[in-house]
C-alpha cells in the first residue's frame, strides 16, 4: 500500500481499500467449485459483486488515523464486509425486502434460489467470525474486534434496526423512531468499522471512542443520503429500484420532513462526524470518505 | 453444581447442563418487551423451547473429562446451544425444510412470520460470538473457542452439511457422500462442542484431539440415530413429522442399507467413538451421553 498524495480522494481510497479486501475475501472464501454443491460459487457471487467497501475503507483509514499500519486491519475490514454483505442477502430475500436486483445485478437468490440465499448470508456471517479470530495475530485483540463486530451486528444493532425497519410500514415517522431505526440498520455497523479499525491500530481508548463516535454519526448521515436517493433517484443511477421505501410506506426522513431538510440534516450530521476526527493525528482520509458519503449520488 | 453419583445418568446429566446453560442464556439474551418489536419475544420462544441441551451437556462433560471446572466451560457451551438454535430456526424456514412443527411447538417462522425467523437465526449467530468472546476470561481461550464454533458452523461444516442435505433430494445415496453430508449437518458442532470444552477446561493437545475424535464419531452415529428415528418414529414419539426426510427422497442411511444396518453402523460408531474416550482421566459422564444419544427414542 504506498503512501497517499497530500490531498486525499474519496474514490481512491475506496479503491486501495477494496484491492486490499478483496485479495484478503479471495483468500479467505474457499475456492469456487469446491466443497459443497452450489454453495461456493454463490459465496463469491455474493461477495464479489461490485460494492464500493466503504466500510472496509473506513476500518483501514481509521487504523491510520490513529497512527497504525493499514495491514493490521484488513482481516478485521474484511471480516465487516462478510457481515455487511451477508446482512444484503438476507435483506433482499422474499420474505424481507424482496428485492431482484442489487448493484445493477439480480440478487444472490434470485440466481442461486433462496434456500442457498439463506445458507450463503449464514456462511458469510460465520467466515466473517473464523477470518478474524484466524487472522488477528494478538488474541486480546482479536477479541476486541470480535465483540465489537458481533454487537453491532446483533440485536442491539444491524438486526435489531432491520427489526425496525420491517415494524416501520405505515408507521408514522417520528425523530427518535427513525434514528433509532438508522442506528441499528447502518450507523451500528459504520461505527464498529471505525472503532474496530483503531483498536487494530492500537489507538489509545479516547480515540477509539472518538471514531466510534465519527462513525455513529457517519452512519445516521449516510442512512438519511439513503432516504433522499430513495426519493429522488434513478434505476439507472442507483443500481436498484428506487422509490421502494416510499412505496412501501417505510419509515423515512424524507416522509418525515421532505427532501430538503432531510439533506440539511444530513450536512449537520457530517458536520457533527467531522468535529469528533480533531484531537486524530492523521484523520484526513475519514474526512475525505466521510465528504464523500454524504455527497454520493446512489 | 453439585459432584455426580458414582455411575452417571444421561438424563441427570442432561438436566443439569440445561440448568447451566438456560440460566447463562437468560442472561446473555436481551429481556423479553425490550428492544426491537417482537425480536426479543421470538428470540427467547425459539431458544426455550424444550431441547435437550445436549451439545452444552458434551461441552460441560468434556472439559470435566480434563479435569476443567465446568463453569469454565458454560459460556462455551451457551454458545453452542445458540449457534444450533439458529440453524434450527433457519432449517424450518419454506425455502429450507418448511417444517410447522419443532419438538411439538409451532416453529419460530409460523408463530412469528418469515422475516422474523430469517433475523432470528441471524440474532442468535451473532449472540454466539458475541456471547462467548465477552465472557470467557482469557483471551487466547476466547480466541481458540470462538475458531472452534466458527468453523464448524460454517462453510466447511455445518452449512456446507445443509447444502449437501438440500442438494441429496432424489440423488442415489452412497457411503461416501452421506458421511459428508453428516460430518457437516451434525458431526462437526458435536466435535466443536467436545474440543471447545476440552480447550475451556486446560486440556492438553492430544486430549483436545481425542475429544474432536470423540465428538466426530458421536455426531456420525447421532445422525445414523435420526435416520433411523426419521424412518421408524411416530409424530407423537419424535415431537416432529416423522418421515419427512423419506418423503422427500432425501439421502439417508435408511435409503442406503435399511433399517437394521443403520442400527449396526449407529452401534460401531458408538463403539468407535467412546475407544477415543481411553485415554482421558475423567471421562464416563461423556461415555454416558453418547450412549444415550445412540439408544434414543427420539
Amino acid at each position: 500500500m504506498g503512501a497517499m498524495h497530500a490531498a486525499p480522494d474519496a474514490p481512491a481510497l475506496l479503491r486501495r481499500a477494496s484491492a486490499w479486501v478483496e485479495a484478503h475475501l479471495d483468500r479467505v472464501l474457499p475456492p469456487a467449485g469446491t466443497g459443497a454443491g452450489r454453495l461456493t460459487e454463490a459465496l463469491r457471487y455474493a461477495v464479489f459483486a461490485g460494492g464500493k467497501r466503504l466500510r472496509p475503507a473506513l476500518a483501514l483509514a481509521s487504523c491510520e488515523a490513529v497512527g497504525g499500519e493499514p495491514d493490521a486491519a484488513v482481516a478485521f475490514a474484511g471480516a465487516v464486509e462478510l457481515v455487511h454483505t451477508y446482512s444484503l442477502v438476507h435483506d433482499d430475500l422474499p420474505a424481507m425486502d424482496d428485492d431482484d436486483l442489487r448493484r445493477g445485478r439480480p440478487t444472490t437468490h434470485k440466481v442461486f434460489g433462496e434456500a442457498i440465499g439463506i445458507l450463503v448470508g449464514d456462511a458469510l456471517h460465520s467466515l466473517a467470525f473464523e477470518s478474524l479470530l484466524e487472522r488477528t495475530p494478538d488474541a486480546s485483540v482479536a477479541r476486541r474486534l470480535g465483540l465489537a463486530l458481533a454487537r453491532a451486528a446483533g440485536v442491539r444493532g444491524m438486526v435489531g434496526g432491520q427489526v425496525d425497519d420491517l415494524d416501520s410500514t405505515g408507521v408514522a415517522p417520528t425523530e427518535e423512531r427513525l434514528e433509532r431505526l438508522h442506528r441499528g440498520k447502518t450507523a451500528a455497523l459504520l461505527a464498529a468499522s471505525c472503532e474496530g479499525g483503531a483498536i487494530a491500530g492500537g489507538a489509545r481508548p479516547e480515540q477509539v471512542e472518538a471514531l466510534h463516535r465519527f462513525g455513529l454519526d457517519l452512519g445516521l448521515a449516510f442512512q438519511v443520503v439513503d432516504d433522499v436517493l430513495d426519493a429522488t433517484g434513478t434505476a439507472a443511477s442507483l443500481g436498484k429500484t428506487p422509490g421502494k421505501d416510499r412505496d412501501a410506506g417505510k419509515m423515512t426522513y424524507v416522509a418525515l420532513e421532505g427532501v430538503e431538510r432531510a439533506r440539511a440534516r444530513a450536512a449537520d450530521l457530517l458536520a457533527r462526524s467531522l468535529a469528533a476526527l480533531a484531537p486524530l493525528p492523521r484523520s484526513q482520509d475519514l474526512a475525505a470518505l466521510a465528504r464523500f458519503v454524504v455527497e454520493r449520488d446512489r
